[in-house]
């Protein structure tokens, strides 16, 4: 259990208060009591700091006559994180290979593994150090899995696909399945694309679960260090997701959309075909991509702006009473070519 | 096989005809014959009652003169699916645990099980009576699985996961994967939040394949009583689904969505993060749902209630129609600027 | 190795160049060089022929004074995917099948197949030859695989489904699980309608990762000969998709879809229940299909044509544009109206 003053100095925060006060938890505002961190970050919480129970608590800037133990950071959230990580971070301990393994020829492993029960390897795969296979999980052949990679159950990984170290995968997902490229032939018949790349999946990447990640057809699909893939999505063959980019649920890339470094991308968005995303580019949930977006854009609907595209919803809303404004001065309209036509008649009849 | 009799006693019908007529199956209107109860709710089915070859037609009101055996019933559909279960449903047997069943230490096994082939549980697990679990179920430490659940084939349910009595869980679905929650640093690296919260489904639940439900940050993702989820739906960490409500296929519910009781969710639909639905809530399909929803409301489109969206979509369609009226206006607006502007010339000239 | 002569004839192409030339793979332009066979589609490939190192470019039409050798083929892409196969296809060998196999009473095996470790099977399942299933698949009772069938990892099929010949069903997906019908009883309880019918999936079919294709109420639901769908794609029960069909990742058919032969579905695409899809339809990304759709139609937005939806798409995004001009035109009419008042009153006045 680390004294209050250990818990500022690893998450980088500042202490205005107790240093010798002890922490054992991270918890909400809400639910946080003696022995907890906690966070403040809506002016809601931080009007109820003195009366929260909890041993210290994150704000971003001090607060005068507080009775509390403050600990303040720049970007509390951030903080907060790294303290749920300090309290709360299951050491590594390696549980050993389960006597089960079906490894294929030629397959090495690392030291100071996890190997649950029933993993099936392939042949001439490289699996790292601290490596954890969880139940279920299929690694085909010539794979490689770097270090301290976690991969849950009921996996199921293609041949010759690289996954780097610190990635965690999480169960259900599909790496390396054949991309979607068919043409069809004199009769109509859909003749398949044979995929001959694969995937390389960079360090530091996490993956959702029941994910869907194609590989490529020629060259690979790339994920690049630190992407991190919510669940349910769709990486299309020859993919390339810039580093740090993260991605929410139900999103569709399709095959060869590359995207740039530190995008975030909502959930359910689709992509059109080898568009190319810029860097930190944000795209809106449930929004189409249909061109290639500039670096630092906001996209929502198909492919506009954000500004723009919350204008012409906000008017979306309002087409019925559109359509009454512009019917009223249709009215205005007739009655004043009604009245021009009866006064030229006037005019025509008093000649 | 029952006779139609007591089979409208236990459908809760009232039968119009002969109550020793024997039945076997539930079937279509289209393909029911000799032994069969079938359905007409359509208008096209009733008046073709008396041409079905059916021993018993569910109806919702007495048909006169008619020479077929009827059963009324104020709701026929909710008869007929008692009809099908009475009919069909197929006694559980318990099969017992297959002698492969991999179980962790503390484990506790309920009574008149049907474990399969290649199921693993890990430490501490509760497994209630007549629990049914198919080849390749993973079921991590902690869990609890209560009586008369059926676990499909290689769902993957993650450790501290809570799962009620008379659950159903579909093929591939994943329960208690971490939550997507990441916190950029300084160095635009995302930071992981560690969940420490685990996933509560309540008794009665169906969920479909190839679903993801995250476990909760703080506190649990819950699925209350009688919630029914399709194929492929993204339930974000620290979710609360109501009572009774359920929910179409590829429909994502971003962190921390609240919906009530009785709500219906189409398809493809997604929320944004931390809205709460009210009970009884109807969501068209493809919807997005951007703010909180009163109780009862009909929701479409970006958040929009479904009579406004109906009355907008149909406007969109007729966008081009409504410029070309906006560009007659325009004309008029000129040629009559025009035609003022000589006037007032001729006026001023005839000065 | 083959000669250009021998690949030209097997795909179909006139060659124009050596004969005796070896080739032994296909490659992208950019990356082909000695020994390769590319494509040049795009007029800026086209315009590079000269300098491509690749022993042989497919084109549509000849080139003159054109110093590579040149496969021209009516459809060049067409004939790259078979290069493709001819160079690439590893030729099937029988792995045999694993010890650990788990089959039911009354299942049958055919010959030369390839059934890796950890599969199960259950009762009376017939298996044709050279099928390869990989590991973790579970196959329920009374199912039926065809030849040269390959099932990929963690696959899961529910009872009586029938698989047809030289189909491809990759990792992760779930066929014949119950289809999403419930009716709500007196109180709001989901009363869950039973799943009698089966899947049927015919011969040359391809099924992409992390699908789910339910089963029928009654009578199966269908995928023709040689439909091809991408990653997690939901088919509800009853669906009847027609021969040659493709459809793209994350679209959802709602129960009782029926699509046509030949359409080009693209993703995050829903249909209405029981909705009907001519043949040859194409259908624009994310579109949802509220009403049936006749032959040959493009559909996008919310069921409205192609053309239609193009423009009101356009018009939309230039919403704003459109209200400024209306307002425009308010400000006239009422200057106009102020005006003729005026004189109105003048008139009066001057009476």
């Amino acid at each position: 259990m680390p004294k209050l003053a250990e818990l500022a100095e690893t998450i980088g925060a500042e202490l205005v208060g107790d240093p010798n006060t002890d922490v054992s938890r991270a918890q909400t505002f809400e639910t946080a009591s003696e022995g907890d961190v906690t966070l403040a970050t809506k002016a809601a919480f931080i009007d109820r700091v003195d009366q929260s129970r909890a041993s210290a608590i994150l704000v971003s800037a001090p607060i005068e006559n507080c009775s509390r133990n403050l600990l303040i950071a720049k970007n509390p959230k951030l903080a907060f994180a790294r303290a749920i990580q300090t309290l709360h971070a299951i050491r590594y301990e390696a549980l050993g290979v389960c006597a089960d393994l079906i490894a294929g020829e030629g397959t090495t492993l690392g030291k100071d593994l996890s190997v649950h029960s029933r993993v099936t390897i392939g042949r001439e795969v490289v699996i790292g150090d601290r490596v954890t296979l969880h139940p279920g999980v299929v690694i085909g052949d010539r794979c490689k899995v770097g270090s301290d990679t976690v991969i849950h159950s009921n996996v199921s990984i293609y041949h010759d696909c690289k996954i780097g170290s610190r990635v965690i995968i999480h169960a259900g997902t599909v790496i390396g399945a054949d991309g979607f490229s068919f043409v069809p032939d004199e009769e109509g018949h859909q003749v398949k694309l044979l995929h001959l790349g694969g995937v390389r999946i960079e360090d530091d990447c996490e993956i959702g679960a029941n994910c869907a990640i194609d590989r490529g057809g020629f060259g690979d699909t790339v994920l690049r260090r630190g992407v991190k893939l919510d669940n349910l999505i769709q990486v299309g063959h020859n993919c390339d997701l810039g580093e740090d980019t993260v991605v929410a649920a139900l999103t569709g890339f399709s095959g060869g959309t590359r995207a740039g470094r530190r995008c975030v991308i909502a959930g359910q968005v689709g992509t059109n075909q080898h568009v190319t995303i810029g860097d930190r580019v944000t795209i809106i949930g449930q929004a189409g991509v249909t061109k290639d977006v500039p670096d630092g854009s906001v996209i929502a609907g198909m492919g506009q702006s954000y500004n723009s595209w919350r204008r012409s919803q906000v008017l979306y809303s309002n087409l019925p009473e559109l359509v009454a404004r512009l019917r009223q001065l249709e009215r205005i309209a007739r009655v004043s070519a009604q009245t021009s036509a009866e006064e030229s008649k006037k005019s025509t009849g008093n000649d």
